[in-house]
């Protein structure tokens, strides 16, 4: 079996070798520079172990499924980038930062298409038409949790529920979607599929909640990001919305009034809110929060049918996700 | 055998029961008010008429690929009236000016993704897989070709040449490829589907010079659009390149200064710009090359191994557009 460094060696080296070096360089140069910036390859990773707890050999046909969803989650990374405004991604400029806004439409338009085109490379049409519907109907969802996250911005009667739901859509459906995918390609059951995606589910909750966390209680040298951005921004975390839903009056009126000003000292901003985190037990609200998914998660695992044996690489990684500080 | 305009209902028919009335409506109002805005249907059109050369029926499956196609056209058009900035379309404000920029972005992201969906309902795996890489192919040329227009924007050195290929990829290929889908989902020999496709491809570059000359020559009162855009925005055109290729030098001269200018009146500047044109007689340069290009249509058409009396209806409607004032 494969380790996780091994496959994220392969997944890299396939990037690579995409031919992206192409007419018109307006065009392709800002693919290849999202493609490039990194990141943990944490979806075609989980593609690829899952296909690996069954099928001892990755060829070239489901490394190229893998790419198609890495190359979909830049995707929405690109676009996302340019909706929220962001400056930097991964330590480097965004596309619309280093080009202009509209290389950054474009140049998502066609890596969308170009991950779609990755898929194809599926040559059995029977794999193609199962794994062809799974992938668009995770895409869509995306772009569900990514309008319910900009609606949230106007909203304050946002609930946790909504919160769950909304990153459900943003965040799980393209994990759970990737080891469904991944179970697909190898011959799973039906019924492992199933559990696969909701291994996925789970995990991608419990990912952006760890996310979240990691906003306010990350170590700021670890971390990489500057801490507090959510804060900052007033976005309605699972944190925030928790906060809210145990606050006494004062500490309520207190969270309003930070949210409202329109100037403000951003550490102070984020000590007066991160010390009301803190009186209200919110850090460990969250963890616990976090820690069911992870476990439904590893239930559903559980329950597949396989050797657990050849659960543990997958078990390795997902710990990791957890455990992780950046 | 169909009329277009029997065509054109039942894609207009089936445009109206698409399941867009639904959460979140921020994602789908837009797509359903773009799809809403009419248009010739130019490309659904030719799918269904190449279609029903060979096949009398013509089933819901088959609409459905007519409508991936027609929903991926009007994607490209919602985020190029975006990159443009063009405040209206077919007379009706656009997308980002009835909503905002980031609607009108993830609103064309899931209208792309809708269309691939569109596209899978495709029931017979094997048909799928012939017409889905069909399909990602022009939708990337589409791309190319968009960039391309974007470059020649910065550039004062486009020749007739970089513009017809340019056109070819904006605008041809998916004429091109809309009528080999139809041939491929009608069971056409290899041999039609390479000349349903150089028909398409022809008329495309047909319909663009056609779309340049009505911008100048077209009847106001007929035509919708304001006449003389092209001009203003000092749009490389071809009769703009031509222009330039067959001035003498005072006339050079003289399109160079109305396209320095910044400030001007547009109606002197339609004026000036158009009596170059008549001087050089550049309307019957264009409308040779156009008609050259329609009968190089034509002639593909002529060799499509089916009885002549079954392409009479699309010969009918490639008339139509060639001969249309709007």
């Amino acid at each position: 079996m494969y380790t996780v460094s091994e496959l994220a060696d392969r997944i890299n080296n396939a990037i690579q070798t995409l031919p992206l070096n192409r007419e018109p360089e307006g065009l392709y140069k800002p693919i290849s520079y999202v493609l490039s910036l990194g990141g943990k390859r944490v979806r075609p990773i989980l593609m690829l172990l899952t296909y690996n707890m069954y099928k001892e050999r990755i060829d070239n046909e489901v490394i190229h499924v893998a790419l198609a969803v890495e190359t979909y989650h830049n995707f929405t990374l690109l676009h996302d980038d340019l909706m929220d405004c962001a400056d930097e991604r991964r330590g480097k400029k965004t596309v619309h930062k280093v080009w202009n806004d509209n290389v950054a439409i474009l140049s998502g338009d066609a890596m969308l298409i170009l991950a779609y085109q990755y898929l194809s490379q599926i040559d059995d049409p029977e794999y193609f038409s199962l794994i062809f519907p799974e992938f668009s109907k995770f895409a869509l969802e995306i772009c569900e949790g990514q309008q319910y996250d900009m609606d949230f911005e106007e909203r304050t009667d946002v609930h946790a529920d909504d919160y769950l739901r909304m990153i459900k859509l943003k965040t799980s459906v393209l994990l759970a979607g990737s080891m469904k995918i991944g179970g697909i390609l190898a011959d799973a059951s039906k019924d492992d599929q199933e559990l696969l995606y909701n291994v996925g589910l789970y995990t991608g909750l419990a990912f952006q909640l760890k996310d979240d966390l990691l906003d306010v209680y990350g170590d700021p040298k670890l971390f990489g990001k500057k801490i507090g951005k959510d804060i900052i921004s007033n976005k309605k975390t699972y944190l925030m919305i928790k906060a809210f839903e145990k606050a006494n009056e004062k500490q309520k009126k207190e969270l309003s009034h930070w949210i409202s000003l329109k100037e403000f000292s951003p550490a102070e901003k984020i000590a007066a809110i991160t010390a009301i985190y803190n009186d209200l037990s919110i850090k460990s609200v969250v963890e616990d929060k976090m820690n069911s998914f992870y476990n439904q998660a590893l239930v559903n695992l559980e329950k597949v049918n396989i050797d657990s044996e050849r659960k543990k690489q997958l078990i390795l990684f997902l710990n990791q996700l957890m455990d992780r500080e950046v």
